[in-house]
């Protein structure tokens, strides 16, 4: 075993080509057994085994300096860079974050999660080298997936002007997280086919120097080309082919399922907690995308990029024929064509990650919104309950969104006020409507009766009691429930319940009424506290003698974290919220 | 006189091109007796005066639609559209607005006016098109300054695979706001060169056909080229060649100057307003970038395409040498090599327009504020008091900027306050700090006294009062004085006057200690409550007797509005806030 003695990459320097590729071929076994284990980003680290070996046995991390987008890729890199343990040794798994980490590693330069921003970035570290008179090599590694985003094309077009070292590795293996998207991906199809040499060349069209090279598995291949722009003078792109999942049958034949998995049985490839039976809301909502678009020849689903986030498979995708949409990762022209389909009388629907649709703040805003064109957006994994790496969050999207006028965004509590919600925003044509998807398919709560939400800002009362109400946004509506129960068990006070459904709007007339019966108002929401729900409702009651109580999650960055913990943490227990009220009674 | 009888397109149809050319000179000198009179963008107008009658002779709008990037180069399109007395009658120069507007006119599709978006949405225009089985162009018209975007890129790749008819108009002046920046111009450069044959082609590069014409001001040869390419089958880039600022000597000499100005004499081209002797926040900028620079040859100013932000005339800039960066419009791009740079020691500020700075939400927060990389960033009219289109208000960054974890977001009251919060900012190396540069140069008050803001979400009580606590915003400061005299007049009460310093943070030392000697908390900020800093004040006192009073912006979008009025509309005077506390009392 070499990989064991790998502290660091110089331990590698002193191989020569048949045992990097013995190395290759144990790093690969490694992460095969802990991604089978522990799930991660299956394809995009197979692909990248003999490409990471080669640029750390070229350059010298950290005086060269390697920036990975993404970041999902990274693994290979960190066995090399001293934390080989945390793939080798089941107890140390929980080392290492999923990602590219400075504080894991002097090897590793930013937290990154998010697509299409490491040229960028990687130029920022070009320019601090020329304006310390230091020299080294800057990499920015960037998979042909996340070229379809436009702070990727703003870096690469500014790379072009760089008169100094730069090395962006384009690792090309044909895929983004699914397919790719994009008249771009006609060039790299052209480059590919004629081994770099057609004239018409998206990156030399940039004023980039470009080279390439067939075989991105090859660790020969690729150590020579590694020397060759080694302390080149003028940013240069070195184009390499790879295989995505490389190593793993299943995972090279199914691309897209093994883009990120959960743990798998190595020999089948079938994930041990798959369980296609299983409801969820991304099949939810497929099967409302397939039901209205069957209806409705102007409705249209987009994706930018996630095409899951509709559940549904490749051949229902083609079924939809020109009603579907995959923009590639590029969530800025999505919802730009949103507002475009829908102020021409279409009907699109486009669903997204809660911690993507981050990169549409000014689209949401003057594309759509300032136009108040009535596309429809569906909010996924807007939840303490959604993904939990610091580059992943869903708890930001409340301040995001619901802070810019005319949009309506919406809270469903269940699973039948979701299909509501939807439906009616699908059917509406006067808002701008975006739905925050709940954590939970939970049973149908009685209290859900209605269909029509085109009365703006109606909140609705599901339990009338007193002294006490509780208003639960959206995921929280259970919690609000559970609370509602503790208080009463331990005060006697029965509390009225609210579920609010509209983030971006007060009910004054509700508000104002409960004032005469209430003295305590209680928020609860599943996001930021700060700039978010429960904030505008203490503001409502600033003037009164009400006592607001909001309930929400800390501003700040939060990694890695347990669900439970976090709740405890910021006070979200029915049986904290019952202590904090009964200090006030 | 033609232009007089142009009351639809379809009144110059019948034109031949000797009349065409009397229109165009008519539309040109209206264009510049209404610009000397009003100001607006001078350069872009005066370049497109040709090309916009091409369109409308060749095209049927609104069947055929165009959609203009930016729009701020839509007049011609206004006055051949039924809106030209808006243009030739100075009682009706305020019927229009300066960029597409659907409400004035059924040939304008959007409200645009942040770059980049044309053709994104007219990719949601066409495909509406194709579903609905509808037949007619869609028409982009992006210049070559917008092209720097990366939504432009995401649209014109997608473009790329538009399998149906689509037109992009690219008006290449060879400028941007400024000069253009990025590899691209290179290759835009290569193609005007070679009139267009250059095998190496960005446009295609990206699948989509290609036709290229020299001399964009010649209405016969636009007209032929629009006929060429009328109803392709497959999105074409028409890459013309204008002059910025045609016809008049000074706007094609000094094109930078004139992209936009305000009043001039139209003999001289001098601004009726011109007085270089009055400071401004952007010279006051500017020359702490200069003398910062001359001290720390690690600090660098960035700007994203608007160089005037720091009221550099282009020869300053060009003495900072490689301590200036300007990334042409891509402010993505911007804050991502910002964080680099300030990660790796470097000292960077980066100036931006509030309605710009919307356009980097997630690069804020995935690529600066989690890395927790020390870069500045000075956040220019932010303010009611800033712009007062509805694409370019300023009235919406706290609730974006405010609630990112780890960035510092402060408000200086002042000249002395920016001067000492900006200093600092690039000083310290432990905080990304944004910093809201205030409305108006004021004399320095009295209050100021420090200049060390790391010790985090301090506030200053500037008066020490009873009852009623005023916490007045940045530039929102001096109304809190005011009002303070006002109360003290009418009830007598002297209230507290505070001034918080840190938008994104709370003073929870200052604001307990304040609780037990009054009954009355005053929030004042410059921009709207939903979302802002007002409403964490409100909730941090939920849970106590002490009444919040919030005044702010209501959420809405506003468009070309009175200051004064709009701030009576929010009972943002000194009067109205002191009758609302006399309620309270």
């Amino acid at each position: 075993m070499y990989i064991e003695n790998v502290k660091s990459p110089k331990d590698i320097k002193s191989l020569g080509i048949e045992q990097l590729n013995t190395l290759s071929k144990e790093i690969r076994k490694a992460l095969i057994v802990r991604l089978s284990k522990c799930g991660g980003h299956v394809g995009p680290n197979l692909g990248m085994v003999e490409a990471t070996i080669a640029m750390h046995y070229v350059f010298n991390s950290p005086i060269d300096k390697i920036v990975f987008d993404v970041s999902h890729q990274c693994y290979t890199h960190k066995m090399l860079t001293g934390r080989a343990e945390a793939y080798l040794d089941l107890t140390h798994y929980g080392d290492v974050s999923g990602y590219t980490n400075p504080e894991e590693s002097e090897h590793d330069f930013f937290n990154i999660g998010h697509t299409s921003t490491s040229v960028s970035l990687a130029c920022g570290l070009a320019k601090a080298r020329d304006l310390k008179g230091e020299t080294g090599n800057i990499i920015a590694v960037i998979g042909d997936g996340s070229l379809s985003g436009g702070e990727a094309f703003e870096g690469l077009s500014n790379a072009g002007t760089l008169n100094s070292n730069m090395i962006i590795v384009v690792n090309d293996n044909e895929m983004s997280i699914a397919e790719n998207h994009g008249g771009l991906y006609e060039n790299l199809a052209q480059l590919r086919q004629t081994n770099g040499t057609t004239e018409c060349n998206f990156f030399k069209s940039l004023s980039l120097d470009y080279r390439f090279l067939a075989d991105g598995n090859n660790i020969s291949e690729l150590i020579k080309i590694f020397h060759e722009v080694k302390d080149c003078s003028k940013p240069t792109v070195v184009h390499i082919c790879t295989q995505k999942g490389k190593g793993l049958s299943y995972a090279e034949e199914n691309r897209e399922k093994y883009h990120f998995s959960g743990p798998f049985d190595i020999a089948t490839g079938k994930g041990k907690h798959d369980n296609s039976e299983v409801e969820n809301y991304n099949t939810i909502t497929g099967k409302i995308v397939i039901e209205t678009a069957a209806n409705n020849p102007r409705f249209v689903a987009i994706t930018s990029g996630t095409p899951g986030v509709f559940g549904l498979n490749s051949s229902q995708r083609q079924a939809l024929g020109s009603q579907f949409i995959d923009v590639g990762i590029a969530e800025e022209h999505a919802v730009a064509v949103a507002s475009g389909l829908a102020s021409a009388g279409c009907r699109p629907l486009w669903a997204v990650y809660s911690s993507f649709i981050q990169r549409t703040y000014d689209q949401m805003s003057q594309d759509l919104c300032i136009n108040n064109n009535p596309a429809v957006i569906c909010v996924f994994a807007a939840s303490v309950y959604g993904m939990n790496d610091v580059t992943h969050l869903g708890i930001f999207d409340i301040p995001l969104l619901g802070n810019i006028p005319n949009l309506v965004y919406l809270a469903p509590t269940c699973k039948e006020e979701y299909i509501a919600m939807l439906n009616w925003a699908v059917d509406q044509q006067k808002h701008p409507v975006a739905i925050r998807v709940p954590a939970h398919v939970t049973a149908s709560d009685v209290l859900f009766t209605d269909n029509d939400y085109s009365n703006l800002n109606r909140y609705q009362k599901v339990e009338t009691g007193e002294r006490i109400a509780i208003i639960a946004l959206g995921s929280f509506y259970s919690l609000g429930r559970k609370t509602a129960v503790e208080i009463e068990r331990r005060t006697g006070i029965h509390p009225t319940l609210i579920n609010p459904r509209y983030i971006s709007g007060l009910d004054s007339n509700m508000l104002n009424e409960i004032k005469s019966s209430h003295d305590i108002i209680v928020t609860l929401e599943d996001g930021i506290l700060d700039g978010g729900f429960g904030e505008k409702i203490a503001r409502f009651y600033g003037n009164s003698n009400i006592r607001t109580l909001c309930y929400g999650i800390r501003k700040e960055f939060i990694d890695r974290y347990n669900v439970n913990e976090l709740l405890k943490e910021n006070r979200l227990t029915p049986e904290q919220i019952t202590e904090d009220i009964e200090q006030l009674l």
